[in-house]
């Protein structure tokens, strides 16, 4: 059979009718784990790394990649990443920094932007001295400079302008209503002067203005950059430009890849006289993970076919809280083409578990095993043992090179 | 001053200026643990048990109440509630039988109801054949049939009604649409049948509709039972008829208490001459418990004033995703009535991470602590360590009776 289907590709992809991921047999791969199981690939880890690298590079952008580990921070994944030496880690919390230090990163290599600084997060930054701090309040200015006088930090600003997925109002970091984000033009010249007066060194801009942007938004993130200039013009001492993350991946069939030549293009237009930082999370994890769950039940009820699986939306959240889908895959290659209605199920009991509804999707029966896809980011790190039912494997796949 | 709140009642109230619970000053609470700290007061956990059962006996129903335990399983609170020998346990996972076998209750006290069974699930409440087991689909039936021949059972029934919450459709368990719960009219000879064959014997029905219902849905709850009754009535050996929960609780200055005498007229009228099992979560927890959080900052971002706190919503998912407020209320009482529109945003890198937007909150300061109430229930239990920021502590306070 030489059935193609959307998401297939030299990784991930049917060979002999079972589902394969990077040259293994994904249901092998399970049977050696429990389900619910996370696989990761580094190799797809990888290879998204070297994609924006090349992109930059191909644009001659002097950078550096820090990943938002907040996306998934599987602590083997960290380490691989530390390993390959292609990319800091980009830290939010403090509990953060100390797993980043003890996967390998050094200091130097962790850049940390969090939000509602309180004063023991301040306390713990004070003892990472190399560590790059980016300040989003002029609050957090101020117990950071109570702590660390002389110190050379970032400031996160609020292009008040945004970009994203889907424009939905929860992912909505930046833009006409005030965020909690970063420090607007209006605070600007005061952020300046109560770093000046603390005895800090400004000499990084950082903004973040919303998530999972494909090529139809660059126009959205160009305005963006384009307000971002006002901020960095005033930094006579400027470092680093960090543009944050937010680079989207493929969801659906209608989804197309990001073009980065084209992205890479307008981080050189506004900012390739500097260096330039980025924080990518989702872009660099997402496809690389798997999550396998197996079918507990398959009956109808009504008109609905329901497929009920061993994990719920506590393993995954997005399909149930961010409105994006998981394609579900069967790991043994469906026999024909034929596709029924069904609405795939989680076992918690809330109304809200539903994986995918009323999809078009193979015959199925008990037993068999589904992957849903793009479980690399934003997964495993927001789950919960909601019902006590937060037992999951993670598995990171690492190929010999 | 005289100033009076909506929320307050005799165990939560200010006095002399500062937030007392169970009359003790809840920053003195906060400073013997660390926050993000949650609050349960057990003595307003046996008083919500006792109005329940009131209301029951009220109307001479006889009654056995099992405790949802997904709304709350902080194991002393488990372990309390086991003390009181007001109620059973209902789970919803082989985990949560374990640990409710575990903080003291028989197998008897537990009534277990899930969805999407596995036979791992079925392998475990194998090994429990005193557990009450509630099957909501005929995969169920059999999986257990299979193990379990001779063995009692309930069925979970879907009247196709639902009540609740706003009429979110997150919070839809039955309705119009088809959902995963329970088995259908359509399909309910066959699952006695199918009951007959593997030698279970069906005694009790078992039906969940909703959640967060108050006065203004009891009519819609009335349309439930109604159409309860037609299943109710095809089980000759029946023990028991259980209610499931959703009984809500006021979170807003608007919403009114639950009458429970009208409430439970209604079970009366419709299941008086059956034993009637009822499985509040929230009802019974969810105004016990008390999140209190520190103020980390207090910063107008263009014309909005932001108030950071040291916890986010991977804490208490309600606000973020159920557009459940929770209502904020500061430990030091405010030394005027003037109120200033604020929003309070939590500590999480999230554009969603907002606890409460653009309310009227007392002018307050950085270090000084608010109260989140309500959050007894679906709170901890559905916490997340999202940007490894969930940590948290929790004290159930006991006072000696």
């Amino acid at each position: 059979m030489t059935q193609s289907y959307w998401w297939q590709r030299e990784d991930l992809c049917y060979r002999k009718g079972k589902l394969t991921y990077c040259d293994k047999d994904v249901e092998t791969l399970a049977d050696a784990l429990e389900t619910p199981l996370y696989l990761y690939s580094a190799a797809r880890i990888k290879r998204n790394l070297t994609s924006l690298h090349d992109a930059l590079n191909y644009n001659d952008v002097r950078h550096t990649i820090y990943y938002a580990m907040k996306a998934n921070r599987f602590a083997p994944l960290l380490t691989y990443l530390k390993v390959t030496g292609l990319c800091g880690i980009d830290a939010c919390s403090p509990a953060e920094v100390k797993l980043a230090l003890s996967c390998g990163f050094s200091q130097r290599e962790i850049s940390y932007t969090a939000t509602s600084m309180s004063d023991q997060d301040a306390d713990l930054l004070a003892q990472w001295p190399d560590v790059l701090v980016n300040c989003d309040s002029i609050s957090a200015i101020r117990k950071i400079g109570k702590r660390c006088s002389g110190r050379s930090i970032g400031l996160r600003i609020n292009p008040a302008r945004g970009v994203g997925y889907h424009n939905l109002s929860v992912l909505q970091y930046s833009g006409k209503k005030a965020t909690k984000f970063g420090i607007y033009r209006e605070h600007f010249e005061e952020a300046l002067h109560v770093a000046r007066e603390c005895e800090l060194a400004v000499n990084r801009i950082h903004f973040h203005t919303g998530c999972g942007y494909l090529n139809d938004q660059l126009y959205q993130l160009e305005e963006i950059f384009e307000a971002a200039t006002w901020f960095t013009a005033r930094i006579p001492e400027l470092h680093q430009v960090n543009l944050g993350g937010g680079l989207g991946v493929p969801h659906t069939e209608t989804d197309a890849q990001l073009d980065l030549r084209t992205w890479g293009r307008l981080v050189q237009k506004y900012f390739g006289s500097h260096h330039v930082a980025i924080e990518p999370g989702d872009y660099i994890v997402k496809d690389s993970g798997l999550l396998l769950l197996e079918i507990a039940s398959v009956e109808r009820k009504q008109d609905t076919l329901f497929v009920g699986v061993n994990g719920g939306f506590n393993l995954a959240i997005e399909p149930a809280f961010y409105q994006r889908p998981k394609e579900a895959v069967l790991c043994k290659q469906p026999g024909s083409t034929e596709k029924i209605e069904t609405t795939i199920a989680g076992n918690i009991n809330e109304a809200l578990d539903i994986w995918a509804e009323r999809i078009p999707f193979p015959r199925c029966e008990e037993g068999q095993r589904i992957a849903f896809l793009n479980a690399g980011g934003y997964a495993s790190s927001m789950s919960s043992n909601h019902c006590l039912r937060g037992q999951f494997s993670e598995y990171l796949l690492i190929d010999r090179e």
